[in-house]
């Protein structure tokens, strides 16, 4: 059985993270039976490592790890092979693949352009305060 | 008329960009009448007043701002007001709309989860080098 991992930046306000919990439960609503999780690049816990010892612990000898990343910097072409390269020597079994970053799927930019466009917008959205 | 502007967060290598590019050339293509920018929080140029700028050039009076974040963390969440601040100072004509952040819409979550479970993934997309 293959496992998923969202692989996502992380920040500090926990808050930050729940667009990447309702996701997760979407996919789980959509795929109950694949295990999935959310590993922090930084910032926050699980971290790549941790979330494939998680996925592993369900039976899964395959990871998927998906980049919740719109584009691809230093994070995702240097940061990211390594902490996978960690998470690969810990779980020398376990075989890890890893999808395109999604800010680089037509589909999921299909989706973004038809929020851009369509969303609706206020000037109460966020608080205007100079600092 | 409406001009609009993705806010997005910036990065230091250039290629991380691509996918906005791709996105804004999409919404262009979608919506000709439209001016559309790229915004930049940091790490790159042009910054959320210069595009602002560059868009009330071409006559709009509104500008619907749409963050392109996946989280609502301290750069939404303290950042981008003190940035829209600024800019509405600049062109205290000019009306700002805000959208909610991209990965708060449902059809984005909704093509996220279908890029997720559907993307291909191979071991060879990353370079995985341990430091």
């Amino acid at each position: 059985m293959t496992g998923l991992i969202l692989f996502v930046h992380g920040a500090r306000d926990p808050r930050w993270a729940v667009p990447f919990e309702r996701l997760r439960d979407l996919i789980a609503a959509r795929s109950p039976d694949i295990p999935v999780e959310i590993a922090f690049l930084e910032h926050a816990k699980p971290d790549l490592t941790q979330a494939a010892i998680d996925v592993a612990a369900t039976g899964s000898r395959r990871i998927k790890v998906v980049p919740l990343f719109f584009g691809r910097g230093g994070h995702l072409r240097e940061d990211f092979p390594r902490q996978l390269a960690v998470a690969q020597a810990r779980l020398p079994d376990v075989e890890f693949a890893v999808t395109d970053a999604a800010g680089e799927d037509d589909g999921v930019l299909d989706a973004l352009a038809t929020f851009a466009l369509e969303a609706p917008a206020t000037r109460t959205t966020v608080e205007v305060k100079p600092k």
